[in-house]
């Protein structure tokens, strides 16, 4: 369910940038131990972003997480049960976290949270959001899609129709996830560290033009949102019996047209995709969603109009 | 040390191939669960491989290993030590491999073991031989070379002169490795499974042709030997400081030359090659030598000459 305000009426004065959500997705780890060493570069005149290492103990381990996964942590059922010492680690740093950037629907949540991602498979830049009424985060992607126009950006709408946000960025007022890729699990690649650490840059300017009274003009929108998840072919006893076909690797965000081949069995078959519609895969054999039973999800593409992002009513400059 | 005859003097008929060495190596893990279900494919007239999963517990837990490094695992210290409650799982499953294909460095070992491994760096297709005085394994690697010779296929010495031979591959009697990369950890891409496969086939046809009594004519051989280790550029307290430079990322096997970036610090310096030779760096960025302190290795390139690899005398088929 999305209970946030599409657009803000105030400035967003309390900022975080969440790294290490996932202990093995090394930009985002990097980028918030440095700012949590030289935090200037997150300062902008009307607000602070504050760097957040989200699971430090996977980090430690460089595993995506210890006892579960902690982007998957945020719901009520989790937040607000008892303590209990069995609970996975994650789940006491998500009521940690809960405390330090919400508690997620009150008043006192910070403003918005940009989290960073990495994935193996091949998704370039993709920012991810909620769902398409969250005006405010549209027209934060399009302009991060006008800031780096030399690179395609995507935009992936993650939700599902009531369901509940499940997200560290769910904790705060506002948010928005990076995800950038291909790169493989514990690897740091220079290229993908100085593209999200612009990227990061890009959307702290843009919350502070919003801050500062700019209005955003309506536009039109193109985005991928799930359909459905597709799993690998098994054995009966569940093993893998093929994996995602030479001509589906890679190819995210490009159309799967019925009668493609989307999966090559060990035995050399090739699986076609048989439904009726053109769909487009994302995260194509992300290694951390082997587990997950999941080699790809099909999402459609939609395109729609965005309003007006209304320039906010003038407010005293905060002391400082 | 190089114990090894550089020629055996009859056929090879105790072939193994193990995958899943290292658990999230995914290629040969796959390869070696596939065969176990169907082994014909590697029957050959003279002889039949047997596949092993080598590290079945670290596989399970798609982790390098549990408790240390199995492919470091196979010295004298670590097999002939008496068994301890507390000994790492890798240690215990070192002794049962030495069991079930050796005794290393006994007449009881198997003939040969072909080791499966996968990095994320973009090495290619790497052969991987303990050295060059292994007439029998330069010629396997010259036969693969050719019979895949439209991809460079790289042959990488990794002994140094005087060390013990730690690999899996050295419990037996004779034994190579195939690298082959980039892939991330966790994630089985069909193109380096088929690859892998054909690769294998092509080792085990070799062998069926030596066994029957085909000799190879001498050669020139151009292969890469291990120089030193060069470490990312870290902090005072140690942690990373910069990653590899973009400019030296995914160019394994090209050489670099005095001056050249190598890293890329996280304050936007670059710190340069500032040896006075050439050298080739190979592993660049390897997510699993992070912790090993290894952001790349500096080889130098070989050219020498491979002697004939004699046909064996002819010998009685065995009885089957």
């Amino acid at each position: 369910m999305c209970s946030r305000p599409p657009v803000p009426r105030e400035p967003l004065r309390r900022v975080a940038v969440t790294g290490g959500t996932h202990g093995n997705e090394m930009s985002g780890i990097y980028l918030a131990r440095y700012w949590l060493q030289a935090p200037r570069e997150l300062q902008r005149p009307s607000f602070s972003a504050v760097p957040v290492l989200a699971n430090p103990a996977a980090t430690a381990a460089c595993r995506r997480y210890l006892g579960r996964d902690l982007n998957r942590t945020f719901t009520s059922t989790f937040l607000t049960a008892r303590a209990h010492p069995d609970d996975p680690y994650e789940v006491t740093r998500a009521r940690e976290l809960n405390q330090l950037l919400g508690p997620k629907a009150s008043g006192r949540a910070f403003d918005f949270i940009l989290d960073l991602h990495n994935t193996t498979a091949n998704m370039g830049t993709c920012l991810i959001a909620e769902s398409a009424h969250n005006v405010f985060a549209m027209h934060l992607c399009r302009y991060l899609q006008l800031q780096s126009s030399e690179l395609p950006c995507h935009v992936f709408l993650y939700q599902s129709p009531g369901e509940e946000s499940y997200c560290v960025d769910s904790v705060a007022k506002n948010g928005m996830g990076l995800e950038l890729g291909p790169q493989p699990q514990g690897v740091l690649r220079a290229d993908l560290f100085i593209r999200m650490r612009a990227l990061v840059a890009a959307a702290l300017d843009f919350i502070q033009l919003f801050n500062q009274g700019t209005d955003f003009p309506a536009f039109e929108m193109e985005a991928y949102r799930t359909v459905s998840h597709v799993d690998f072919p098994r054995t009966e006893a569940g093993d893998l019996a093929g994996t995602v076909h030479p001509q589906l690797q890679d190819r995210d965000f490009e159309p799967l047209r019925p009668g493609a081949p989307i999966f090559q069995t060990f035995s050399g078959e090739d699986v076609l995709y048989e439904e009726e519609s053109t769909v487009y895969p994302v995260f194509i054999n992300e290694a951390a969603y082997y587990e997950k039973g999941i080699a790809f999800l099909q999402t459609e593409k939609l395109n729609f109009s965005v309003p007006t992002l209304p320039a906010l009513a003038p407010t005293p400059t905060p002391t400082p």
